[in-house]
């Protein structure tokens, strides 16, 4: 077993710090973000990253979704063996954090950095990816440039994806990112993923770095309750069909059935839409979301099971119509262990307290695990926050992340 | 006393089917029309009733604020009287129906026809009267044109009312009503107005006319809850502080307040805007109104504090920050005797079933209520159905409902 290696703090913290004034927000406090796939500030951080890798000396390729690949063959390694893929994202939600997905890229490039100017020599090539379209802040519900690698998105459905009012293929093309050919994640060895956890668990257990055992699953959908638009003044209460207030019950149950289910589900309305919407009027139409998380698939589906009789019982008490719509459903991931093991390993090695954990959130490492062997490590999150400018994760608990990280990764191309 | 007075009920009936054609909607089923003050659909509609005026051979005057008035003085009245004022308003909340506004000004012009061509005479002149923007759903809250004939809006203020683009005055002159002087209310003996009943309780009684007895109040106001955005996967339920579920628990409260309240009132929330509204983010902030309305202003006030402990409760639970805003505060108005005594004498007189009640809706009598003797005579409303196009009030209630008027109009116009 190699001795452990150890990154350049600074260099992670310099490529972060450079990456977050793209798309910069004006915030209260903290630093925060705005990097939607294709826009100008998605395309300043992404020629910032190609500039770090040509500068590190490894391979650019950027494919026809504008997936951004540095390869780097160590000199002794077989160039023809199937690499380590590493990496994450680098577009963010609306308002969002400088952590979530710029992390996993840059820690990605300064483990190649570190290896390579180190004495160690292993079989596989490494080659750090920065995926497009992660957040699924447009053109899709998320995982988009993943999807493409993995073969489960058609390139030309992926290309005419549109956010209204430009496709992915034009958006990419104008930000100097729509490159040729599809990066093919079916010809890796192993896909390796560090990340900002976005929960409290490691800071409430006062842990260093996560060795994540897998992904939970969700199933996400919407309801829309069908009223009738009356006059708030004259109706009486009991002559209404209020599509919002057969809404807010349903919204309350959602947030009420994760209590009864599992001791980590998570139920959550994010959206609301209200016709007509004038203080005056008996809402007539009400759309809202529903999202159930659990590692338990049953769970999921008893979650999704009891907000549709949820709304179909809200909806007979107010007298209004129910529909509803599923809109995505994303089984539990479990990682292999090869990977969790080489984690913990490298926890270990380095002396960080670590601890197993699920993922609460997706991660494009969803859709590796289903080709390859996938490990993830996280990272603390300040008071478990992210998606907002409150995302922070200090500097030396990206340090422990990042060696981590990076030590697995060279355990995993060593084999 | 007079023998009763009988309107012709094609000339009402050709009057709101011709307006029906300004700002016609696409419907399933009804007809509906979406007529906001100053726009060109509300222009069309004020020039075919200042034709009809003029057909009639009434005098017209438009007043600043665009308030249409026709002014008729009987032969041997005293054209120095404090005159009978009766009518309504022609705009229409967006695709409301087509006969709430309409039917009390056609109902009067009506009224004036008949009048004319009869053999009564009496001393007072009557003024046929067209109200600026009733509804409230551009540039005020409601009223407008009322508001400022009774001068408890400043016509300067009124002209500079802004919908967020332009303002009153520029919006009046681009249609063609922005006339000179300002219709001053407080020179009338009485006023009386016809509208549609907007609720179920003529239909449900059987009764062929209401005797309108007054106005409930109402309390509006906003709700905004501060809450923190979040991922909605990996943040644990303990650890959100979500905004929309606050608001939901509390858009519940506002359905049951008014349980133990009264027998008639009401609450209502019409508007809900969330932040930032995104299925995968835990909603970080929560605007949205109540509505409460009752006979008895310390019911009104009694449903607002109860709604802002409600708001203040649901608000700990989730630990989330509220912040409420009191929007509009409006007394209950009771009519005068003289006037739903007229009314009631006048249904009496053509035989048709009558009751009391108070109306649900604010309407522009509230103001001339302050200031004279004031009356109102609801026709039945189909379903109680009012501000879509379901409203409906069959042509024989238009009649019934327009004679009544018309004999209690001149009753005011005798003494």
């Amino acid at each position: 077993m190699n001795e452990s290696l150890r990154i350049n703090p600074d260099a992670v913290k310099n490529d972060i710090l450079r990456t977050a004034d793209f798309g910069m927000i004006d915030t209260e406090n903290g630093i925060g973000r705005t990097v939607l796939p294709g826009m100008p500030a998605n395309g300043r951080a992404r020629t910032y990253l190609v500039d770090q890798m040509i500068a590190a000396g490894i391979d650019v390729t950027v494919d026809v979704v504008g997936n951004i690949t540095g390869r780097w063959t160590p000199p002794a390694a077989d160039g023809t063996a199937a690499p380590v893929a590493a990496g994450s994202h680098l577009d963010s939600v609306p308002k969002g954090g400088i952590f979530d997905g710029p992390l996993g890229v840059y820690a990605a490039l300064e483990a190649v950095r570190t290896i390579k100017d180190s004495p160690l020599s292993f079989n596989r090539p490494i080659e750090v990816v920065c995926f497009t379209g992660e957040e699924g802040t447009r053109f899709a519900d998320g995982v988009l440039g993943s999807s493409v690698a993995a073969g489960e998105l058609s390139v030309e459905d992926a290309l005419d994806l549109s956010d209204g009012r430009v496709s992915l293929g034009t958006a990419l093309a104008e930000a100097g990112f729509r490159g040729t050919g599809r990066l093919d994640a079916s010809e890796w060895h192993a896909w390796i993923e560090l990340h900002i956890e976005q929960g409290p668990y490691l800071e409430a257990d006062d842990v260093d770095v996560g060795i994540v055992t897998g992904i939970v699953g969700f199933t996400w959908g919407a309801i829309t309750m069908h009223g009738e638009a009356d006059h708030s003044g004259p109706t009486p209460m009991h002559h209404r069909s209020d599509a919002l207030v057969a809404a807010a019950d349903v919204i309350t149950a959602i947030r009420r059935i994760p209590n009864s289910l599992g001791r980590r589900t998570v139920g959550t309305t994010g959206y609301i839409d209200a016709k007509p919407n004038s203080i005056n009027v008996i809402p007539e139409e009400v759309t809202f979301t529903w999202g159930f998380r659990d590692t338990d698939p049953a769970v999921i589906e008893a979650a999704r099971e009891r907000v549709l009789d949820e709304a179909e019982l809200a909806a007979e008490r107010e007298g209004v119509d129910v529909e509803y719509e599923d809109r995505m459903w994303a089984d539990p991931v479990q990682f292999a262990d090869a990977c969790t093991e080489a984690v913990g390993n490298a926890a270990d090695r380095l002396g960080y307290d670590s601890m197993r954990l699920f993922s609460g959130a997706g991660h494009d490492a969803t859709h590796m695990a289903d080709l390859m062997d996938t490990g993830m490590v996280f990272a603390r999150s300040e008071n478990g926050k992210s998606h907002n400018e409150s995302e922070f994760t200090s500097w030396d608990d990206c340090y422990r992340a990042a060696n981590t990280f990076a030590n697995a990764a060279v355990d995993l191309a060593t084999v």
